[in-house]
């Protein structure tokens, strides 16, 4: 189980870190990539590693997509490259697993059209307007794809996560 | 499981944080205790209720106890009462998991003799001198106790603490 995150400049430190360091415990390992490669840094201050920038990803070389939130999203979402890999994982039915702002980068790549789905409660409105059918859930899992709200939320996502990806 | 963490202003965020969302996931009740009730903010600004003060904890009630490192072991190793938690945990061979600064409060307890343990590297000194058997390792394990040395090392951390208590 390879595990990619798609991150920037300003992520929640709590759900990157959270999931990372999760996923290593379970011996999945992890490739952050951002805008380019290099170090990114929260909004708490935490730094990370980005072993490789997006247009070096081949997303077929991964099994699940992680995208946490902070202001990260805002940046990642512009990023067509991002838009690519995000729609590989939905084509081939692989798990995606987004939190608090992430979902905006499904949002922008037309993703969530009739799915499943929560995020942080201001990105509510847009998400709803992109066809998603929100709940004010800790947690939503439609098919591939689970969803959150907020840190607080990260025991159910990371809960529903394990169960998806676990053999 | 209920688990019983001991805390501080300016505990490293990390090492607080992940355990804990990561015990609740596993369904595990997390009860933080710290001076006194109310808020404590970690070194990255991340804030968490101390449910409890340290005189208000019957450590009877608990089976396993956590202590995160960042500055607030410094703080918390003064307090008897969290000497005598700390003794409680040991003299009962329930498991005790410390990592970073946080076996600082081990060894005012004078819990470390003849044990074998890692710490942050700043901390190595001090716990050889409390007669410990200090190894530069990721993760220590010596019946009850589980240390580790930093952030990077909660992977492994969490896998061992994982192993000695699940049912």
């Amino acid at each position: 189980m390879r595990i990619l995150a798609l991150s920037a400049d300003n992520f929640e430190d709590s759900e990157l870190l959270v999931p990372y360091y999760r996923f290593l415990e379970e011996g999945y390992p992890v490739e952050i990539a951002s805008i380019r490669q290099g170090t990114i840094t929260g909004k708490h201050g935490y730094e990370v590693n980005a072993g490789k920038s997006l247009g070096e990803i081949d997303p077929a070389d991964f099994d699940m997509l992680l995208l946490p939130g902070g202001k990260a999203p805002e940046t990642i979402r512009k990023e067509q490259r991002a838009i690519e890999i995000a729609r590989h994982f939905f084509a081939a039915g692989k798990p995606v697993a987004a939190i608090c702002h992430g979902p905006q980068i499904l949002i922008s790549a037309g993703l969530l059209r009739g799915r499943h789905a929560t995020c942080y409660k201001s990105v509510a409105q847009e998400m709803k307007a992109a066809g998603a059918l929100y709940a004010d859930k800790e947690v939503v899992v439609d098919s591939n794809l689970i969803t959150s709200r907020q840190p607080s939320d990260i025991p159910a996502f990371m809960r529903e996560i394990m169960k998806k990806i676990r053999k």
